[in-house]
């Protein structure tokens, strides 16, 4: 994605200085800050921040947090033992793996590359743990653009009854929440690149803001027509007919075609239902667990700290950014960060391999 | 209600001095700070502004509104003919009653006052119009202990069978958006009063946050066990079994029960049906708007200034309220204020006059 003019991904790497470069996504819109990691305890220190975030991007970090530990790693290699060393890393991954704990994809990130370490000696764990997060990060890519080959024929569809589509999506499931182009904003791209009139509507996404933060400034940067609207106003715009599409990411998908996303997202599944509007998830296929049967009972649901409810940053008149806090000192806040849409709610999953229904789901597990 | 201890209503009049007290509810939780308004055009201004808001609070707003206009419309009364002073009430009549568009209370209030207007010389206007303002308070305060006394029924049958009765509120129906007690708070106190566990989920209520601001403060105010959660989080919390019952009030009801109120509020009732828990509306009986068949179509949704979204104000650090953008200074943002819940996802109103189905409102109808 282009940023001034220059072509970004939202996370990358330099081998030689063994260094990860991301973009500091907390200080967005406000400031576009590239911050390098070296350690990967700060990488992981980045994903519990949110410095990072987004499932399919925090897959490609977890990776790299991988790569960053076997520099560690096989430093002090000759003075500890291969069980010792193996146990180290088994840890690592642990350490990764649960730093967030709902979007699947980590966790899946972390076991490939333990995968991949696992039947090699300890003198070429580096290269091919650099291999394997890079290939990581290239086949999201490649996903992401599968996706929106996908994805652009069902808003060309809907183009053809319509003078401007309108799509409503929530938090943000773009080019800042993968590798590069995004999940739910990659067909969004694609087809205004190919001359269709869209307008996004965009939910703010309390209590973090992605949708009027991260969401907001994707889109402008690239061009595309959209007004950001507080997560209450979703209801009445389908209710009204002012929306033609819902279109939503995703951090973990059951193989029933249960979808846990952003908190929220379920009563924007609802409103469409009752709108008749079609609702869709774009998911690349490491976002499926395939462990889960029903979403309600068996997925973690993160409940994240209560001051990112009581509290919210914004730039003040001076042009600083600053936080502030929205209720009585007294009253306390609960932050649960995601829920699950039923698959009954669900029209489709946009996946790199084609759009499926949730009953079609099961034919992709490997 | 009891503030710091002293006994407070949210409006209040004193007729030799020809003013009218009201709490500024912009400034809530942060300062409690009375303004006292002697000129009618600084009470629609209150009104616009929201330092008032609440449907009921707005109709006895409106009333003294009135009132105060007939101090400066008899004081040049002896200059001008009565055909002309009868045309210029009805010019501040239309001013107020339009002030803001949604509430049906404003408009039914000021209807009230010219009826009460109409038929009396005018050098009996001051002391009819003071008369008839103060008893749409009364009204209005014995209209929530009705609605309090049929609603802690409810809760009561609920905590048969709970140790606390969890009730999730949306937006504030509580003694700040009324004369005093509150629409759909007024049960709640009433319950904890008589010693039942309650436990009530605020709603933030974004953009302009009285669910964080002035319900939480409120049930601070009052020793009420409360939680604040973004506007996204009702629906994962009634998917996983923590709510009992929503509670709301309303600014509008049609004749055939379709509830109109704060924007956001119908999601709510989405989720609440799909969960089979009991979806209540506290409304005083003035709030019906008889004239309305179909909500949807027919009652005036009010747009509010985008800056409401793109921004919003708290304390920093130093304890100072102030105001942050939330977005980047490109994107546009959509505001509406309200939508409407169908008699269909609403299982019962609590007027005055007893709890009803939406269809056994009709019966109300005078």
């Amino acid at each position: 994605m282009k940023i001034e003019g220059l072509h970004y991904r939202t996370i990358w790497s330099n081998r030689k200085q063994k260094s990860v470069f991301i973009i500091d996504q907390t200080r967005l819109p406000f400031a576009f800050d590239i911050v390098t990691i070296q350690r990967w305890q700060d990488m992981v220190r980045s994903i519990q921040t949110m410095q990072v975030r987004g499932a399919p991007l925090i897959g490609a970090a977890g990776a790299y947090a991988m790569a960053l530990a076997c520099h560690e790693l096989t430093a002090s290699a000759q003075d500890i033992s291969p069980v010792a060393l193996a146990d180290a890393l088994q840890k690592v991954a642990h350490a990764v793996a649960s730093s967030r704990p709902t979007a699947v994809n980590l966790a899946w990130a972390v076991h490939r590359m333990c995968g991949v370490l696992a039947d090699v000696p300890v003198d070429q764990w580096l290269s091919k743990a650099w291999d394997e997060a890079e290939r990581i990060c290239v086949e999201d890519v490649e996903q992401n653009q599968a996706i929106a080959h996908h994805g652009v024929a069902l808003i060309a569809r809907l183009a053809e009854h319509k003078a401007c589509v309108n799509i409503l999506t929530h938090c943000n499931a773009g080019w800042l929440a993968t590798v590069d182009y995004g999940t739910a904003l990659a067909p969004v791209y694609q087809a205004h690149d190919a001359g269709m009139s869209l307008h996004v509507w965009v939910d703010e996404t309390r209590p973090r803001n992605q949708g009027a933060r991260l969401t907001a400034w994707e889109l402008s940067q690239h061009g595309i027509p959209h007004t950001v609207i507080s997560d209450n106003a979703g209801g009445y715009l389908m209710q009204t007919g002012q929306v033609d599409m819902v279109l939503v990411g995703a951090d973990r998908v059951s193989r029933m075609g249960d979808v846990c996303n952003k908190i929220g997202t379920y009563l924007k599944a609802l409103a469409a239902h009752h709108a008749k509007i079609p609702f869709y998830v774009a998911v690349p296929t490491p976002s499926i667990d395939w462990q889960i049967q029903s979403a309600l009972n068996e997925m973690p649901i993160e409940l994240r700290d209560a001051a990112e409810v009581s509290s919210i940053s914004g730039l003040d008149a001076a042009g600083h950014e600053v936080s502030v806090r929205l209720m009585p000192e007294g009253s306390p806040a609960l932050n649960p960060a995601f829920d699950v849409t039923p698959a009954a709610f669900v029209t489709g999953l946009i996946t790199e391999r084609g759009v499926f229904t949730p009953q079609q789901l099961e034919t992709l597990c490997p």
